[in-house]
């Protein structure tokens, strides 16, 4: 058992470190602000500012660039588009540089990293074909495009996948989608071009047979963003939530991931890694929390003391940090038995993970918020933004609940099996 | 002992849920439509709506005006400017009516005992002189003008209440105030026209005889509202909350209320009412949430059940129902003990209600969010709108750890006497 | 609304306090020690040491005993064997008065308010007839025998009463009991005469329906106690709680309550009351709790200040008077709702208090544990029996998990018939 | 990094798997059966019965014996009293065997890895000079004697340990001690034969260098146990705790443990691995609990379905799973850091454990109970003595409050320093 990460791990996570801490965060309030003013003057708060693409081609050139890339899968394209060695990483050793980016909104996108685009690169990488991925996966690890992913639906609870109602009906070599998605992440991004979305072809199939993925090119006739959703008033701009109907839109059978009714397939296997992802980023937010919320109980006085020596601060900031800390090693358990035991073999973990980082993460930021008083509620810090981001995340790919149950239920099964 | 309302209560309660019900709720969500409409569109979201004024008009037609004067102090103003009857209510009477109009954002305003009105209302009338009844208190009950509070500010830690550090000092016949506060809620309505200042008068006195309270017109020169902040992203207009700068503002000594240094002998019998009313509407705002949680737990079908039926969502509807009934008991209790010993008397009751309510109604109202999905932190439903709510009241007034503490040292005092 | 107890509460109350503050709890140690001694003697612990035989004479002396008779079902016995007043108090009246006797673990049974005798206490003078009431209510009120209740079976999961499985068959003019119940409490006290005893009759009935409730003489052939059970390894001398089996136990059919099949609806009656009374006490139980926590943060220092002021101490005590306040509420509101629209209309209020208020008493008493550091957990201080106490609740009469799920149901419902 | 148990460990860890399921697992129940029966006989509880010799033989034939001993310092001893390979184990390999040991509790002694022997030999091992060893070390290491751990007070706060009020004066050649100690666990085993006590030396030192730890034969004249105490009112024989009582005890000077002055430099080298052993063994504990919860959940049926179907019960078995495979990691990283950095280096590390376990333990247990219905609260399951080991170590070793507090110290002077 060693707690250490690997020599090539603990390099790219201190130059990523050094990276944000140097490039990025020193400018980020600065581009919110500058966003928010564009905002308010009336301008279009989609449209990134040209410090991104800055940032963006600075990392790349330091080659911290796709690093999610997955060594299991990434073949090729590790050496063409990421710049850092010739091999993807594992998700034990991807995991800890997650975090870091996690402590800045930027950071995943300057690193090409963020969600959804990297999940929906592993699901080409692995399920695409040469001509899809030539297609669509290249200029994605390149940077030029951006995608959406529309799965979720409003009519219906989409904790259970197997309500999606939206339709993929294969007609001759074509399949036309018809349906409303929302919750389609990325769809706001200027640059998307492409969304990946799940309908259902064969009602009478096994449940999990049903539903295929299929490949829509954002101008396909028949799509349509109804609206933008905000999330508890946010937008999160660039990238952004969309409520986005499909009306007979037709595309090539082609353009099918895998094959028909092979949706959930290709589903269970983007999730695992997305959700290692998704918890080592909130993380970091996590951490930026924390040390916020000590450096604040430290600098601010009331009642003749600092507040970190009020009350029951001092206790609540090492709670904060043992959650933090049991959080990021049970994710960092659950990415070594991905790439031990697969996804399969991680169910459980996967789904233990979905279903306490969030909920570790947003309360570690609400007591971060509380001890900023007024301030941690206000945009002054990005700490409200941070909330709303973990909170967020509690319900995207999967409610607390729905993990809880399967967690459950495995648990369970080593005991009724034995019976 | 006897929890059932008075004859009168009973019935004022009746009459305005009959209102919110009829009235108010079935065209509020197109309020909030039209005003972010309005936004979207670059016009002022912080000129109410038409819509509004004629909501006003009407519950003032039928009595429901201004309810919350107190019957202590009401005197003639409950007969000239509510309309119900020829006194105020109590604390008791009046709490199950300020739980009725929290079901609402815009209920408390429609029926003019909105905060931070009602509470300036409150503190012209108790410690207000004839002058300054007159010229002010009038126009408020009125519904002419509206009115701010400016007490916290952005440089000290303002849980700790003596701390802080604007000024006003006296200079003849006159006082000039200076400093920067925020917070300021209520600066943001077009129809402002006065504001609350609490400023330091004499350093050397006594920790709580130091500051003055002294009544500004919002148009005297060096009166800056700097910005308008928001509340985790939001900026609750049409009342808000402002970053105000005081340069050289001066007024005349006449606008003293009370005599210098009686700053904190104000805002202490202010808060007493002002918390049972905040937490009143927190616990209306929570069963709203909880009806809408329960609605949604039946409508829902996932994995061939009613949501209400899934996991442990019956057990949180049950957990939800206790907390609230327990927290509206416990504020009810506390309104008794401000009727019948007073605000030092239930000084302990007070803090505890205002401890515990905002966390229980910030907890339903999670609650509630989760089990509608997505749509939960969208603005499709008013519960992301009502987290934030009671989220900042964890803040405002005093976070909820300085009222904790207040509960903690009363208790033990109990014993630190006997000994 | 009023929360002031009526006069005659307040008086009982009163009394009920100066006789267990001067006559109980200064002799409540030392019984207990001696107890102990007896035990650790070879002797027989089951057995009341003296004193306590002269408390009770002294109790009844001064009118303080059986205050728990229902004014709605007293009758004449609140004026035969209660000796204040002539009618029985409400449940809202009683309520207060049972808090106070639960600082004590010895006063219910002075007072001869103790369960089970004064549940079963209840159901013969509500549901059995003259001569059932004359020849075991009479020597029960009287205080001269004991009874215990059998309901739980140790073979099924008892929290689904229905699964009861000893029988209670018909044979002519007697009934033939057979089966194995177990934490029937109050089997071991040397007193005990009598056990009320639940049996399926008919199992093709509807499901509340086929169980009967049956006057069972201690000395009946078949009766027999198994062993008697701990309770986190305590045996709550001198009542107690035993395994008892039932082998061809014949008893007239004149010993059935009220008729065969009605136990469900006698049960119920008997359980609304009775937990009411459970909760206060354990109201009392954790009001002394905090006191002992209190002061032991005043005696004790460490680091240099006392417990009081260290950490979230303070915090805690806050905290523990809240949810103390808070359940107290719940409960009188619940007795008050009893008192005003029967069981049937309080099941959920009744069901709450059941689920709510044990955890908080655990929750207070882990804290005053705790701060008592090693002596709190051993019998030094009446703490850990006092946990104990608490948990078993928990459980018994139901477990917390069925009592939210009838909260759940009752608050689902409301939506449910509306649709 | 990597999760995986050194070859080593694993091969141990099945080992002694493997012999606590086959050997001592099958006659655990009957052995706390015996003696409880013996205890009743009015016997003596503190001889262990004749099987647990046995089952140490075999274990000790095995190679299962002083699987403690710490790489760092077992040195000869290792190879000469473990009798597995010649080395000690690193804590890290230690940790999964310690968890393994916990799902009995027996199994510790079986193995001669019990507290307070196991750290007593530590200290002796790392800080006893040759002729200490050579006296104490051995047999204790050979199994012929125990020992206790004297440094508990009854009358000061012993959370803060330099309150320690008995003395350990230095006279002549001598060393004198009086005082009381109490929680004096091993105390009360027949083959106690040695006390490790400590007292204050020298008031006038620094905080952490006025205490003494001495080596007491447990005959020395003045050493008197005046109670053995309960917990949570179980006596937890043979080992059991002791308020001893020391009355001019006199010891050559030669018994001193690294010097005068030295006990706190001592005690935090003992507690480091010490803690990991708790921390791990309670693992194993709420392991087995919720292997029980899981057994009863599937078997027990209640409203017609499973328990683990009903209400939250399933989403409870998941949070359980996620709190003991969280904890776990937590210790596994604190026992890898200790192993890395050392003591001081794991300083937070080792205080997150502590405070962070036992918490789990105590409410995954809690749960177990409530699933069980009574029996849990019962002795038929091991549950509830379960519970109370759990409850008591969040006292033992230092409260969970003063852990936090060093976390939360830690934690604040990262930013404190840089500022």
């Amino acid at each position: 058992m060693d707690f250490a990460p690997s020599a090539r791990a603990a390099d790219l996570v201190e130059r990523v470190r050094r990276f944000v801490d140097d490039e990025i965060l020193p400018v980020e309030p600065g581009y919110h602000r500058e966003l928010a003013a564009v905002r308010d003057a009336g301008g279009d708060p989609w449209q990134p500012l040209p410090m991104l693409a800055e940032l963006r081609a600075k990392a790349r050139s330091e080659g911290l660039w796709n690093l999610f890339l997955p060594a299991a899968h990434a073949g090729e394209y590790a050496a063409r588009f990421g710049t850092d060695g010739d091999a993807g990483l594992t998700n034990t050793d991807y995991a800890p540089i997650a975090e870091v980016t996690g402590r800045s909104f930027l950071a995943p996108h300057v690193f090409n990293c963020n969600a959804p685009d990297s999940g929906n690169m592993e699901v080409l990488l692995q399920y695409g074909d040469q001509a899809q991925r030539d297609r669509w996966l290249e200029p994605l690890l390149d940077g030029r495009i951006r995608s959406a992913f529309a799965m979720t639906e409003p009519g219906v609870a989409s904790s259970d996948a197997t309500n999606m109602a939206a339709t993929a009906v294969l007609d001759g070599d074509e399949v036309v989608l018809n349906g409303r998605k929302w919750w389609t992440t990325g769809i706001g991004h200027p640059d998307c071009e492409v969304i990946l979305f799940m309908g259902l072809t064969d009602p009478d199939a096994g449940k999990h047979r049903r539903h295929t993925m299929v490949i829509v090119p954002r101008d396909t006739p028949g799509v349509r963003v109804e609206r933008m959703l905000p999330t508890m008033g946010r937008y999160d701009e660039p990238f952004g939530h969309g409520e986005v109907s499909f009306t007979d839109v037709r595309v090539p059978s082609s353009h099918i991931l895998l094959g028909p009714g092979q949706a959930f397939e290709i589903a269970q296997g983007r999730l695992g890694p997305g959700r290692v992802h998704h918890c080592m980023r909130l993380i970091g937010l996590a951490e930026s929390a924390l040390e916020a919320a000590c450096r604040r109980a430290l600098d601010r006085t009331a009642f003749g003391k600092p507040l970190a020596n009020l009350g029951g601060n001092r206790e609540r900031i090492a709670k904060a940090r043992i959650a933090i800390d049991s959080a990021r090693l049970l994710v960092l358990n659950a990415a070594w038995k991905l790439d031990t035991v697969g996804a399969f073999g991680a169910l459980s973990e996967i789904s233990q993970i979905k279903a306490q980082v969030p909920a570790v993460a947003q309360d570690v930021i609400d007591f971060a918020m509380q001890i900023h008083g007024g301030a941690g509620i206000s945009d002054d810090f990005p700490l409200s933004a941070a909330w709303t981001a973990a909170r967020a995340i509690r319900l995207a790919d999967g409610p607390d609940e729905v993990h809880l149950d399967l967690v459950g239920r495995v648990e369970l099964a080593k005991y009724a099996e034995r019976r």
